[in-house]
């Protein structure tokens, strides 16, 4: 197997044995039946990025307007965060739901968030392990197979795909991101799903927040329709967020068959937010995963940074702010480190905005106040 | 090591990585040190054909004409032969001595020919088996590396290579075999050896037998300057066999300073073999291996193949002469498979020959007639 992905690494795969591939590590283990459930199945798969918060809003949205949402979701690892964090900064909130109970609660609620378990696609987990003592990760049709491999086993009918581009994205180049994005629709179709990409910026970090528990009290507050009206950068920021969530839901509810054009579909996701009936389904979402969502923390310290110099913000360095969300645990780098859930970082300010001496950029938060002084 | 082998494979390796990998091959096992021995120690590598016997006629005249000769050959595997096995076919010819009677053999009779011991190089053997399941066997550097790695463990001074080109030989294309000889050449002398490289026509076999106490036979009659006088063709091809094994002797004995120039490298060679000095040397080293030489067996059974057409020999399949020699059981294509030592192949006629119908083009040899059949 190492010496496979070292020549799959060197002279790449073509989409047939891409999609050969991906049905042998999908064939590994398990693929979730849910065609008991009626509804279109349908899921998003984002590349990843800082601060991408967006399927706490979509699930809720497209499962309150009729589609069946089941998640399987990934944990922070490096500069990105990861689904099952957030919802895990939720006390009692339990993610290692048996597929069995995932089944119940999709039949249900329409909607379920769990982790990848030992009967989904093992062989994606040891070909994983392989990859990174090999130096084989960055193999285009390597990663398209271990995303599309477990997206595939989750029983669904369609899939959107949020392939970021940008410098804090895992693929820079936007040509490259467009490659991959080609890609995982080729296998989606080729295996007879529904499919499609969209590229989204990821230059900047999305929305105010980054941090678990930050991040729910931001979509919260999105699907409570409670955006902060005296906080004018992070009521911009939180619409950064929703239009996203907006976007991403209207591909999935268009893809569902719910909508006759995206444009109606757009419609649908907007009052199905606006109405309530979103923020409805993410409480139906914590009853079902045993999440107090009443009692999600808030940080005990803060630290503020301030600009020592005047002029626009150019850039930001969404990678170099992923590792400073790993220093003050937000993030980890091993899968084994602890998370601190109220750990994060607010933004203040964003590129293209005028930024004064002494003016705050960005606000750091945690439980321990040494790690943030280090950080800043 | 599967990892590393295909990304060679795949990406090749400059001279400094090829020797840095020969070196570490190397020290992974036992060097042999000769220098306690006087002398310039001196070998020669073949790259392997059919019917290539000149290690039995040049080790003897290099020894007998002041050199020093510690072979540590191979055994046939697919359509070439192995020094070993020829060898072997005398009666009593122990090739299994360990490093102590190698080297003491080395100081007595200034030759040697042992078979590779587990002490010498032993990650060239475990790193042959990964390049066997993993298809890397066809990779330059990994080539240069394991041949270098065990002529390098046998304390020499100098190397002569014979790398084949042609029809018959590993490497079929003239400029590969090129590239494989300064290849080779590099390595030997970033190791601080001195080595010079042959480029010979392996379209054809080598002389007139292909078979291990047959190529003897073959030796023999050369060694003792009793070539065959009633027999045209087979005079021709003895000399043939002779003038290889002068040439390669010539260029070991310049190689290790025992002539001023390359022409009277050639003399003293010649006079070595026509003196019967090589023959005794040969003698010498029978005794050393408990070889009985006057016991050497004949074949019980042959069977001639003759022409159905007349014209001219164009082209000698020399691989599938040397798979033939498998077929009668004179090489093998498992290391475990037996050899049968009288069985082998007589040529009668070569490349450029006229031929008429119904002449013997050529004969099989062996002890099981209707293996002969079967070859046929």
């Amino acid at each position: 197997m190492s010496a496979l992905l070292m020549a799959i690494f060197f002279r790449g795969m073509n989409e047939k044995e891409t999609l050969k591939l991906t049905e042998s590590m999908l064939h590994s283990g398990t693929t979730v039946d849910l065609s008991h459930v009626p509804g279109f199945k349908v899921d998003k798969h984002s590349t990843g990025g800082v601060g991408d918060k967006t399927s706490l809003i979509l699930g809720p949205i497209v499962a309150a307007a009729g589609g069946v949402v089941p998640m399987i979701s990934g944990r922070g690892l490096g500069h990105t965060g990861g689904t099952l964090d957030k919802l895990e900064s939720i006390p009692g909130f339990n993610t290692q739901l048996d597929l069995g109970q995932f089944k119940r609660a999709v039949e249900k609620i329409k909607i379920c968030f769990i982790g990848q378990t030992k009967e989904i696609c093992p062989a994606d987990k040891k070909i994983y392990s392989l990859r990174d003592v090999t130096a084989t990760v960055e193999s285009l049709p390597l990663i398209c197979a271990s995303i599309m491999s477990k997206k595939l086993a989750e029983g669904i009918d369609g899939l959107v795909l949020d392939v970021k581009f940008g410098s804090g994205a895992f693929m820079k180049d936007v040509k490259k991101s467009e490659e991959l994005a080609l890609n995982l629709i080729s296998i989606a179709k080729g295996y007879g799903k529904k499919a499609v990409a969209l590229l989204t910026n990821m230059d900047q970090p999305l929305g105010a927040f980054a941090g678990n528990s930050l991040e729910v009290h931001e979509c919260l507050a999105i699907l409570k329709n409670d955006l902060p009206s005296t906080n004018a950068s992070q009521h911009r920021f939180f619409n950064e967020t929703r239009e996203l969530s907006l976007q991403l839901s209207a591909h999935m509810l268009y893809l569902a068959g719910l909508a006759s054009d995206l444009k109606s579909a757009y419609a649908l996701a907007e009052k199905t937010l606006s109405s309530g009936q979103a923020y409805q389904k993410f409480e139906e979402l914590c009853v079902i995963h045993g999440g107090r969502l009443k009692e999600l923390p808030s940080p005990k310290q803060s630290l503020q940074v301030f600009s020592s110099q005047s002029g626009f913000v150019q850039k930001m360095n969404s990678e170099a702010i992923g590792i400073c969300g790993v220093l003050i645990h937000a993030g980890r780098t091993q899968v084994t480190d602890k998370i601190e859930p109220t750990a994060g970082i607010e933004f203040h300010v964003k590129i293209g905005d005028q930024v004064s001496v002494n003016q705050p950029l960005f606000t750091l938060f945690g439980s321990n106040k040494n790690l943030l002084l280090l950080a800043s």
